[in-house]
């Protein structure tokens, strides 16, 4: 398998760190976002959407979606749970990282540490959003040790990726004592601390 | 089961028409996002993220995300894809829509339609991402007659919710005609033309 990734987007790290601990082998073909690596006619062929990650498989077909990968991956492994309604419970925060936590929390990150914004400059309705996501897995956190139940899962490599540079975009965790724990747990249980 | 959903919503109407496409049992509770009855206490404690829809399944277990719930509901029917491949690029496209499509085109659809903003008065990086997701869509048809292959998967139930309705938000499907040929391919599978 080839990975077409950034190794400073959370997106792309999600499929190293699923490959890593499947023991899956692939060659890493590193794709610069700030450099527009992912806007060349040659990555365009592979992934029309012009994002990355994006994977060559084995059989030479393309896949794109860093969710839609990991799932793929994963397929029959332990990160996903046996249970029917803890595997629905991961896709639901698998698409929620997507809708309602990435556009804030990745994207602050983006705009501070790797755009130089000020943290002071953030649009207030992203700021808002961030904080707003940030509660909820709080919250979420109350009922499991993992998001998706007692073992670690998709769900909670979706949401590590990000939820553990929040404090790049201004998001201090020292609020959220459930989600520090958690980033530790996951960091454990997929060897990436 | 009970369906706690807007009718206005294409992320609602998913649920229902993966429902009844198998003949699933439910009553629909009408819950309106314009009267922030999404937002009440009570709605909160069946999902906190505060989003429709939302579910309660027969054994009394809440489930949110459009797209979660819909994979729950079809799981092992033809909606999903037999084929690991096929299955994968579903879930490309599912993810893909939630982040590339809907924030365009179901936002830009709801602001006019819902909110009566003048398509003129859209924000115009809204409208070049919305038209940017429909190119997407055209090219990718061209491959095959639904989006993940030969049959209807829920990445089309997914697509077609506000695809049908861009045009509220000036997003005029004529230049597009392999996505109008698929809508009405898609609507004639569900049963919902």
């Amino acid at each position: 398998m080839k990975i077409y990734g950034d190794s400073i987007s959370g997106n792309c790290l999600k499929v190293k760190w699923v490959a890593d601990s499947l023991g899956l082998s692939y060659s890493w073909i590193e794709t610069s976002v700030l450099k527009s690596e992912s806007r060349t006619a040659e990555f365009l062929a592979l992934n029309p959407a012009g994002q990355v990650p994006a994977v060559i498989l084995d059989d030479g077909r393309a896949l794109a979606q860093s969710n839609a990968i990991i799932l793929h991956l994963a397929e029959g492994s332990a990160l996903i749970p046996a249970d029917a309604y803890q595997r629905a419970k991961m896709l639901e925060w698998m698409f929620w990282e997507q809708y309602s936590h990435e556009p804030y929390i990745a994207v602050a990150r983006f705009q501070v540490r790797f755009l130089g914004k000020p943290i002071a400059d953030l649009e207030p309705r992203l700021v808002e959003r961030g904080w707003g996501a940030l509660q909820r897995m709080e919250d979420g956190l109350a009922a499991s040790p993992f998001l998706a139940g007692p073992a670690v899962s998709l769900a909670d490599v979706a949401l590590v990726a990000y939820t553990r540079e929040a404090g790049d975009g201004g998001f201090d965790l020292a609020a959220y004592p459930r989600i520090e724990a958690w980033i530790a747990r996951v960091e454990a249980a997929l060897d990436i601390a």
